[in-house]
């Protein structure tokens, strides 16, 4: 047995380990058994988990209690193996994975158990550090931009970006929350949505293209993004549409930030132009698919640009909110040089 | 009987009025009889038939197919008074079917189908106007980025922005078009990309949210888009999402183009902040509709904001492109200025 844990989006009893599908969200509400590794592949693989700390944490939490079930270690190597590759672009998950087999001594399981929690819990301390220097970047009566999803569902914590929203109007500030659709997949528009009416925080969903409409009628105080990958200097990737969210709030005079556990950081990586961006499929882009199935608008076979994620330059970024505090992007390349 | 008439969303053989059904593309080609005004109404406002120009052509296509009928003076009164309502917000149409009717006598029903004629006709020329003096723009190898659709299907020639594209590439222009989908109807994914592979001008679909991307790789030349309606300073209303598309073109130093008939000026009309902009209803937001049905991705209830058209402030136009010629802002402004 492991020591119970809950979240948003992942849940366990200690002997079993749940997800809850978020290709359903926001309609229904579904939980899955993904205790083996095999389901938890499955589940990666086909986004019915997502977010890059989550999809780390999943990782790590389905090896602890392999070892919890005292299975055999190579039966854990190898799952580790499998895990580690069900998504390849997603960083974290192998970073996780790597580093609770790294903390494993095979004879002793608890050493792996104690690794997967040690996982999650940083998650959690990760969103409540950026939530608080994130925070006082926030006064009342603020509306705030944000694109993607970055809350409870892509973290085991409060979230990254969203987890800042929902700190701070726990806290009483009252603010109002724009939320980009963020097309092709809608994370916005089915997940962020979700989760605010969930905490009772009032937002206005938009599609992409009304950000600059909603900007130049004064509505937005503030842009909160996450980041994928941040580079030495402060370029970063994240979702695409990030970086024209971050071209509109610099012409728009609105302050754009970045937020992100310092370990989102490549200090391997110098600037923004080295980091490879993923293609996904043409079908997300001639449609939309959801809890009620696959449907197609543009004409079946239509050429197609489908980017996971784009790269915003620092010269566009105001401060990043990191867990270690908020910089300014010359404060924090100087940081990364100095190592 | 009245002249046959033919083109790509319009047609009629001299006795009925055809449209095709613009919901149902580019899956289903389904061609809807609107030979009576109430249909014809009906068509108008479910949106069967759309784009400004078409709508005033297919009001007054009706009229005159009433008159070539020999109906009641009567009943083409009633007609025009309830067509003319059909959309309020399309200006066009409002106008289109006043001007038919103030040609008409009533005792020579023959006045009122040459009056829809012109109308017809005249819409087809100023489609080569714009494609002319637009397409001297453009240069072999450009990328042409637009949004919505200003084709053949917006009107009863060969478009406007899109027009200038077609005749363009005609004539032995290489281009190469970025056509944003255009939430939150889509225009861009459904009408323009069925019209440019029709066309046999390769083009690549993207999202709205990658128009800023595609623009930094430096692969858009030039931007043109449509207008609903222009103010005397250069200022114009047109789709949601232009404004921003604006935004990014001027960020990258991409030329930016609103191409127009210039009955689309509106000379009472001193700037952009006196265009009243038109709501839609939130489910447009919330999810989809097409020849599939419609799908719901946000939570049920959650609030919306769904203007139907953006301002575009003049400073981010380069020119304008109208039947009359290519002006810049300030050329333009001085020519309304002089009436």
């Amino acid at each position: 047995m492991m020591r119970p844990l809950s979240s948003l989006g992942l849940r366990s009893d200690g002997d079993r380990v749940e997800l809850l599908d978020q290709r359903l969200l926001p309609d229904v509400e579904r939980w899955v058994d993904a205790t083996n590794p095999h389901d938890m592949a499955d589940c990666i693989r086909t986004l019915a988990v997502r977010g890059a700390p989550l999809l780390g944490v999943s990782g790590a939490v389905c090896l602890g209690l392999m070892a919890a079930h005292h299975e055999d270690p190579e039966a854990i190597r190898q799952a580790a193996a499998l895990l580690r590759d069900a998504r390849p672009t997603a960083v974290n998950l192998a970073a996780m994975v790597d580093r609770v087999m790294a903390r494993w001594t095979p004879d002793d399981p608890r050493s792996l158990c104690d690794a997967a929690l040690a996982v999650f819990d940083e998650d959690v301390a990760l969103g409540e550090a950026m939530a608080t220097h994130g925070g006082a970047l926030l006064a009342d009566g603020d509306g705030v931009l944000t694109h993607c999803n970055t809350g409870g569902l892509a973290t085991v914590g409060v979230g990254t970006a969203l987890g800042v929203v929902i700190r701070a109007w726990e806290r009483g500030t009252r603010l109002h929350v724009y939320v980009d659709e963020t097309r092709p997949l809608l994370q916005g528009g089915r997940l962020t949505a979700w989760e605010l009416q969930r905490a009772g925080i009032p937002f206005t969903l938009i599609t992409d293209s009304m950000a600059a409409l909603v900007m130049r009628a004064g509505k937005v105080q503030r842009v909160l993004v996450g980041a994928d990958r941040i580079a030495r200097n402060g370029d970063f990737a994240n979702k695409v549409g990030t970086y024209g969210v971050a071209v509109l709030a610099k012409h728009h005079g609105v302050p754009f930030h970045p937020v992100a556990p310092f370990t989102t950081v490549d200090l391997a990586c110098a600037r923004g132009e080295d980091i490879e961006i993923e293609q996904r499929a043409a079908e997300e882009v001639r449609g939309v698919r959801g809890s009620f199935g696959a449907v197609r608008w543009a004409p079946e076979g239509c050429a197609v640009f489908n980017p996971a994620f784009d790269v915003t330059p620092a010269a566009l970024v105001t401060s990043l909110v990191l867990d270690r505090g908020v910089f300014p992007p010359e404060a924090f390349a100087a940081r990364c040089a100095r190592g």
